[in-house]
């Protein structure tokens, strides 16, 4: 499978525990990792290709100059980081036809095979919407102007049709929508993406691939007790610890802190031999 | 390692998802598992026959009989089986050293090779101590007698010398002991075990062996920062689910339920190829 990053160095810590998880949870599957990136150092670069050597995956890193999409219009806060996940296939091998992105605050505790081998028919993507908060909904809406917009499509975890993407996606679209709407923006890559490509978008399931844990106790009481942490360790592959805590903030304390502290140990400060032990299970190169 | 486990059918499968838990942060090592019991089906301990085959380990059943300490005293609520943990060395092997007891309402989360090939010198147990709340020490020291006793141990993690026990302990003091107190005992093995056997316990530390998961923000409170889910996740190796409330009920709600429920899930509902995965690195048979 392949799988694609993007991060800086602040995000190095929770890109080894993601990984570890997924190679974990998902045995006996071979996996391509590219890492877009434009200013981790090569010692950092060093320590993440030794974490994949050891678990027998593939690591292949794309070091994009800064120059890069140099015609973008900035928005503030915001690098021109911003547009790698929309502008993906421009620098991923051309013969790449289907690639997972995944956010690096995402914890992977069931298998993925399923989601990546979905039927995408015509959409250059599939994603899951994060609208249970219906005000949110609403002024997605207007701040978008996406009137039939029913839902507003979370860009963490992103399954990409490649083919598709390089027929269809234009950087000049991207880039006057951005300079248009740039005192709208709050989340400016997943706005551009909910905006310009709402309609090709297929939606998969939230709870399955993309759960935000931040609404774990507001799910459990509307469930009438048929959601509940069996429910969730069982049928969600992929969590997703959006916002701005995190579990590897000191004072981070939501109800996955124990798992994902647990998957922490193990991706990271275990000996070789339990990572080995985890390897030699992968059939890769 | 030799473990030692006593229970009843409806602690099988906390059994199996402890000793998973064992297995998986244990990699590298042999287990031989001594489990005895008087109640359990043949069918049920097929089920746990194959759990461990499948893992690669060793499981040897000890089926008492249900006359087996006829003469014992029994208290209301309790059955015999009570003092299967205090009298297990004259139904294991003869020749056995060393035993490790774990209740089935544990997780393994690290590794428990110091603890278990620790110096006990002439102790005959190795047991933590469960007495942070200051009044129930008071409580006990009182209700046992044991003047100059400073904690209580807790009788769920218990290392023990057999050497030592099959010479110093005698069925007799221990059903004369319990016929004398019937009516001031609460938890009758592990008041046993303090009232008659405090100064041959080894104290060994709680949060490393034997963490009771209730203590968790109240230890975390008190600590001024230093102790925290990072700390436990790193240095504790037996998380213990003390207390009525326990994570495989519908309703249990502590910090560990997503840890647990991982783990339970890892353990119960993977296919045989993760199970297999795991037991492929440990090398016993």
């Amino acid at each position: 499978m392949n799988i694609l990053v993007t991060l800086d160095s602040n995000y190095i810590l929770p890109l080894k525990v993601m990984l570890w998880s997924l190679f974990f949870n998902n045995p006996g599957h071979s996996f391509n990792i590219y890492l877009m990136h434009s200013s981790i150092s090569s010692e950092e670069l060093e320590g993440i290709y030794e974490f994949t050597e050891r678990l027998n995956q593939r690591l292949h890193v794309i070091t994009l100059d800064e120059d890069l999409f140099e015609d973008a219009p900035v928005i503030l806060h915001y690098t021109r980081e911003m547009y790698y996940r929309l502008l993906a296939y421009k620098c991923l091998p051309e013969d790449l036809e289907r690639v997972l992105y995944l956010d690096p605050d995402i914890l992977i505790i069931n298998s993925i095979r399923e989601l990546y081998h979905m039927d995408m028919s015509n959409a250059m993507f599939a994603a899951a919407c994060h609208n249970r908060r219906i005000p949110l909904k609403e002024i997605n809406r207007l701040r978008l102007k996406v009137q039939e917009m029913e839902g507003y499509f979370n860009s963490g975890v992103l399954l990409m049709n490649l083919p598709l993407q390089r027929e269809k996606i234009k950087e000049e679209d991207i880039f006057e929508f951005v300079e248009k709407k740039k005192n709208r923006l709050i989340f400016p890559d997943q706005d551009v993406l909910n905006a310009l490509y709402y309609r090709e978008i297929k939606k998969i399931d939230e709870i399955k691939y993309n759960y935000d844990v931040r609404f774990y106790q507001y799910n459990k009481i509307l469930s009438n007790g048929l959601f509940d942490m069996d429910y969730v360790m069982r049928h969600t592959a992929i969590l997703h610890f959006c916002g701005r805590k995190k579990p590897w903030h000191k004072n981070y304390n939501g109800k996955f802190l124990s798992l994902y502290k647990h998957y922490q140990i193990l991706a990271l400060e275990r000996s070789d031999k339990t990572l080995r032990h985890l390897a030699g299970n992968n059939p890769a190169k």
